[in-house]
């Protein structure tokens, strides 16, 4: 059974991979703090409107030259994982916190903390549930693959105890048990203060594919940048 | 008990709430075009920092006047609710899809078709499985208020079945249930070709606050837009 998706590879030294990661990296912050003044702004409608031209502008020029589709997974020479299109860790995805993860091996966990601005908002104030979803799923999945058994999401029950306000958080997951191809991973998220706001339990599965992939001579699951 | 967090009531007519939203949704529609672009563009270093510099001088005039903190939910004195800076359906949330979600009262249930793009990717070409819970969590929240019985997210739980491309979807959700303070609602996630790809089940809980001031005379659920 072949992955339900390719994987790109790409002719670049890890010095040229850095390069490009330090001006689109730039680009992509500026673009998020675009996004939040773009939120939080109240200034004249004509100032608006200006900012819109010259925003349309902007993204033209970007598209004279585009990726089809989308941005996807790749490989480099040196075998290293870019996912920067991701919703939540990318590098180049605007959208994305992004989240900086630090995998834990020998533990099987995963952790991370962020900022939440108001880009994230639900009830006034709060971070929006799905969004405490979102970002969990993300690091749930990452301990899983820290514990070696890289996996898809299966199920994922949330069970959320207070309300979260935006600032500055923390998730973490880690490795609870393993059951043939499943991965049932625990975790976490707490607000500023350190107390708990929203627990979590998943469940990754290993898909057919990658197991494959992985009884191949050297085959190792993938590390994430 | 008081409310965890204030709603605002805005000094605006219906009119005036209509212009403002005509001016601020198109940079936002400007602003989401924009961050697709700047994660698959493939333009030469020196056009990305060019295009960058000039985003910079754009936030910079956006943030000459900005609301302090988030955007919260805010009330019109029509008694219309906006929740403008909401991560999945707000209008001037450039992060948000947006969801236009359909909510029917009769039946307790709410519904949307929508576009995701590549900036909410996970896997390679796949809607990024935590972007699927964002987005059930918000339909479902509408679909306990549609039916009369607004709520926070208590638990929400999803299964995962199939991999859902990235494209045209649609999300529904439905009350099932009522247990007291608790309403538990179920749903789904399709893929363009109408398949169920994630199936959920979550329990809102009216909080303490709400229902106080559901008890009011002519007090009412608010129905936002």
């Amino acid at each position: 059974m072949a992955a339900p998706f390719e994987y790109q590879v790409l002719d670049l030294t890890d010095d040229e991979v850095a390069a490009e990661a330090a001006v689109f990296g730039a680009l992509t912050d500026a673009v998020r703090r675009l996004n939040e003044a773009t939120l939080r702004t109240t200034v004249d409608h004509d100032t608006v409107e200006q900012v819109r031209q010259q925003v349309e502008e902007l993204t033209a020029r970007l598209e004279k030259s585009m990726i089809p589709g989308s941005f996807g997974v790749s490989f480099t020479k040196g075998g290293r994982v870019r996912s920067y299109g991701n919703a939540v860790v990318g590098l180049r995805n605007p959208l994305a916190v992004p989240l900086k993860i630090v995998q834990d091996k020998e533990a099987g966990r995963a952790s991370a903390e962020f900022e939440l601005n108001a880009l994230y908002e639900g009830p006034p104030g709060q971070v929006h549930g799905g969004v405490v979803a979102l970002v969990l799923d993300q690091v749930f999945g990452e301990a899983a693959a820290a514990g070696g058994t890289p996996g898809m999401t299966g199920t994922l029950k949330l069970r959320y105890q207070l309300n979260t306000p935006l600032g500055a958080c923390s998730a973490a997951a880690w490795v609870d048990r393993r059951d043939g191809v499943k991965t049932i991973v625990k975790g976490e998220l707490r607000r500023a203060d350190g107390t708990v706001t929203v627990t979590a339990e998943g469940i990754f599965i290993l898909p057919r594919w990658a197991r494959e992939q992985l009884a191949e001579p050297g085959g190792t699951p993938p590390q994430y940048e």
